[in-house]
């Protein structure tokens, strides 16, 4: 089975082809950016991405968004993840989270996929705490802020990979495929 | 003349109306919300919702978004500003900017127009401070901590809309119609 996966970003297509070989899918790479809509939840957004992407290239694909979500600051940075990384960083959250007891936060990678008819999606979640100093030099974006089990993702290296959000929502996806 | 302004807020509807008025123009109200894409920049945004919306409905009409850009903050929380001010809000831009000298800060408002063939834009801004406690009860979003003049936008009641860059972006837009 081939599938094709619409990012930009190589080190996403990397990571996912080498789950989705486990189970038998071979993954093609189509590098594009795409419009992402403004949206309540990650899910609304990946999802309306799909919908536009669909009109545009009639074959099927999926894409793949994900967010930090922090209890205690309503689940900001959320979908703006990214955007909040580039412009407050990882010095803005622990400044936000400063003095702050419930540190609860989540990782949450959703995928939306066009089977050529309509989009579905899967969601991926790791618990974990937001840290009290920036520690680790692995990973990327907020990795050095998100406990996980005592150690920050950035702490983990290789290990992040066989917990991360991402895996999981991929893991979902690609078992529900091969049921099928 | 004869305007649409598509806006799903009662208050920037009216508002606009008082001024337009002004220049001769009468508005006609739409109330509905639109799809906003992400985006790096206010312009970029308001363009792309313009264009989007310009496929479904053939008619001439103008949108208008704006946000809080922090220069110490390399602009955040600029193009999600309602988002931010929904999690964190005042208290958290407050947070991040504890201790830091430059406070520099401006308010953007764009107005994208779509003449029934293409979409121009046009912005209005108003350079102020971020101050280091909220003050005020009038306004709204993040008015109680955005300095002008020794006074915030939330102490400065009625007397803001006059200065707003809201304002100053719809009369360099109603003047730019008037002298077609």
């Amino acid at each position: 089975m081939e599938l094709t996966f619409i990012t930009s970003n190589e080190g996403k297509f990397r990571e996912a082809e080498q789950i989705a070989a486990k189970y038998g899918i071979s993954l093609k790479w189509k590098k594009m950016s795409y419009l992402e809509p403004q949206g309540s939840s990650l899910e609304e957004i990946a999802s309306l991405s799909a919908e536009m992407l669909s009109k545009e290239l009639k074959e099927t694909f999926f894409i793949e968004d994900s967010g930090l979500f922090i209890e205690a600051l309503k689940g900001f940075p959320g979908p703006y993840s990214s955007y909040v990384f580039k412009t407050i960083g990882n010095e803005g959250i622990l400044r936000l989270m400063d003095g702050v007891e419930d540190r609860r936060a989540y990782f949450l990678a959703v995928i939306a996929y066009f089977d050529g008819s309509e989009v579905q999606t899967f969601t991926g979640r790791v618990d974990g705490e937001i840290s009290t100093e920036m520690r680790g030099s692995g990973g990327f974006g907020f990795d050095p802020i998100f406990l996980y089990n005592g150690r920050t993702f950035a702490e983990m290296g290789e290990e992040k990979n066989a917990v991360s959000h991402r895996r999981r929502a991929l893991e979902g996806f690609f078992t529900c495929l091969s049921d099928r």
